[in-house]
């Protein structure tokens, strides 16, 4: 079961051998986060062969999202090191495990956070996306099969991201959690649909649904609200109204289809009566991409009575609370969230990556930065700093 | 423009100026609330022809639904007094105003106490049924075209509600606010679609969808609740459950296909646990016909996440917050809230008459009471002693 790649492989793996020091037959360099907080670690890391239903990816890139600054941080939550991180990315299927028979070596996937068993009550439903056996969980750091890691040092282990660490040569993925694309679809660009694009993307095309010439207003402009600009901007929206308390998103969101920008610090009423003010009674759809609850409760509260949809995207505090008149629901409204923009990851990834090709989704614009596996810490700088959208880590430098 | 049953019309108008006094050209009987919270009063009332836009009806049947009892209570409210309530109605049109072009005199009709411009917006959008030149004013006493009252007894106004007065043999009421429907149907029977009963049956048909063979929670076994409960049955769901904290509702609830029932107060715990143990996981869609806020937010938080749709009938205190976390609704819940069930007025009554000509709608086991016009405050008392579903009042007895 090795890839087809592999002559160019062990060149490869030669010269990091030079760089990094002596590596086993299955051990490659990957990012260990010893600690919460602390600077990644490239180490040579065992990765072991694929168990039942699992593949092992070769990852070619990865790109860093908030998701892996907030477990990385472990403010507030249950600390789970040492770990690798990393949920976005592009690779090659290198081995598969027993029983695995969509997928086979060689093949192009994106793994992904969450998963699609395809046998569960939400995989067999047409709505949902929450598979019930690999829903995310970032508690989680062992594979499901045998609850032990896939990830050694000297035979201690090193654990698992939301079933993905792609900050990895080598991962080990359950089955469910990789979607396998066209392999004509470069890998450094569309690797940032494995989770914030497609989420932002989905919410506004799967589930807002914004009629073609309506009006949406998108809350937050970090990469999942822009790529919810991106979906409206596809659907045929035509006012698309950016609201971020941060003034410095907006010059980068003309870009993403934005032409309409409030800041609600410049006003001393509820941002929710400035868009009403705006567009005679309330905008048709909004999507929330901040999780700030105060925005949570604008973006359902500024949507028309009679048709508006409020989408709600961002992950909020655990002790947060929604509240709103129940008039306001009375009056037509209809308020929803999403989860990984309600894609299903490997019935419905394809087509996003197709969607691509086609040159109908831009992703270019949503790449801000690229550096090598080797300066991952600087991804994490630019963001940290707010300077990136999307930071393209690549593997083979 | 008189109409053409005038003939029988001059015969039982005799027969009850022999039995209520003399009345004048345009004088009829009318039940006037003088006060609130006092009987009604039968009283010769003068009936202005209708201005322009507007229709007379001749009333043959009129219904008693809570909200009518409510604003005539007063409590809380501004009091308009005196008033003419009564909202729920089957009637045939005596004379038009200038300008009206969809109705004649002859017609067949249900007043209803929302409208449709056809030229709004709101009437405009395929979604929604919120007209924004008709929509409920349960404030207003008078017609908009001038802002005076139809009714006047001596030349003193009696003050109108929700544009509808049905309890008077005849009354004026909007062009919008007419639904003309099939001359067949019978009036003592399609008179309950002008309100409560198309509420809760739209809010199943045309806003939760339950998909066939689904599960169903209806929360509240008054009129509406039990026909969001019709409306379950005739979508086929297979489990619909009925909730309410008054068990005496639940033995009417079988004749609605209600085939589980609930009681919050037998248990000690969340009824929306209780629920999701009994369903795997939550029902797959909810309908709250209650009006009380708690079961709001077990309505919504009952239902199974991935797909699974609330939606709020029930007319709140003014002060209810509904609350709820976000991490309900980001599991992919949606929440909604109806106004009449969705149906605008004009375009859809007509075919929920139809679907009781089809025999697929049952109306007859929402009529539980029948009351001649004199003895119109019976009507009230059965309603406050919890004893009736609806209650048909027979103008012409
Ligand atoms: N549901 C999912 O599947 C999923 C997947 C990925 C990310 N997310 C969530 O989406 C959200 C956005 O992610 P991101 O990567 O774009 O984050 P980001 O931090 O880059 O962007 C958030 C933006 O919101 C703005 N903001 C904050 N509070 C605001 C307020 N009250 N009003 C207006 N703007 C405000 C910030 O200034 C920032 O520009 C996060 O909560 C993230 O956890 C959800
Ligand atoms: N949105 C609309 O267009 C519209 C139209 C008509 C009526 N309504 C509203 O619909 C609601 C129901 O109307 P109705 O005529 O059937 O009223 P109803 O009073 O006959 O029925 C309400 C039922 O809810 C039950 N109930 C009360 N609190 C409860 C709780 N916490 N849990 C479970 N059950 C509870 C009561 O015991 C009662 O049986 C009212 O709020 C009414 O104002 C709305
Ligand atoms: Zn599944
Ligand atoms: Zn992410
Ligand atoms: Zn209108
Ligand atoms: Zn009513």
């Amino acid at each position: 079961m090795h890839i087809q790649i592999s002559r160019k492989e062990e060149e490869r793996k030669k010269k990091i051998k030079k760089k990094v020091g002596k590596y086993g037959e299955h051990s490659w360099a990957t990012a260990v986060a010893w600690e919460a907080g602390k600077p990644l670690v490239i180490e040579e890391v065992e990765v072991a062969p694929p168990q039942a239903m699992e593949v092992r990816l070769k990852i070619l890139f990865t790109s860093l999202c908030h998701t892996d600054v907030y477990f990385w941080e472990a403010k507030g939550q249950t600390p789970v090191f040492p770990r690798i991180f990393g949920h976005e990315a592009g690779g090659i299927v290198e081995s598969i495990g027993e029983g695995v028979t969509d997928l086979a070596p060689g093949d192009h996937v994106l793994p992904v956070f969450t998963g699609e068993c395809k046998e569960c009550a939400h995989c067999k439903s047409e709505e949902s996306n929450m598979c019930s056996l690999l829903r995310i969980n970032t508690d989680r750091g062992v594979m499901i099969n045998d609850g032990e890691s896939r990830f050694s040092i000297n035979g201690k282990p090193i654990y698992h991201f939301v079933g993905t660490s792609t900050f990895s040569e080598y991962t080990v993925v359950h089955v469910g959690c990789v979607a396998k694309i066209n392999p004509e679809a470069p890998l450094d660009k569309v690797c940032v649909l494995s989770c914030g694009i497609s989420t932002g993307l989905g919410a506004t095309l799967n589930v807002a649904k914004p009629p073609k010439g309506s009006t949406v207003a998108v809350f937050g402009l970090g990469a999942v609200g822009l790529a919810a600009a991106e979906g409206a901007r596809i659907a045929g929206a035509s006012r698309i109204i950016g609201i971020d308390v941060n003034p410095k998103r907006f010059n980068e969101a003309k870009k993403f289809g934005v032409n309409e920008f409030v800041n609600p610090k410049d006003y001393d009423k509820p941002v929710q009566e400035v868009l009403a003010e705006m567009t005679d009674g309330g905008v048709d759809r909004s999507i929330e991409c901040t999780g700030n609850i105060g925005a949570m409760i604008s973006a359902f509260e500024c949507v028309h009575d009679g048709w508006g949809v409020a989408v709600l995207v961002g992950v909020p505090n655990k002790d947060a609370v929604f509240q709103t008149h129940p008039l306001n629901l009375l009056n037509e409204r209809t308020l929803k969230g999403t989860f990984f923009g309600n894609y299903k990851p490997r019935s419905d990834l394809p087509s996003v990556v197709e969607k691509y090709m086609s040159k109908e989704l831009e992703l270019e614009k949503f790449i801000t930065h690229e550096v090598p596996f080797s300066e991952i810490n600087k991804a994490f700088d630019y963001m940290l700093q707010g300077d990136s959208l999307r930071c393209i880590i690549r593997m083979d430098a």
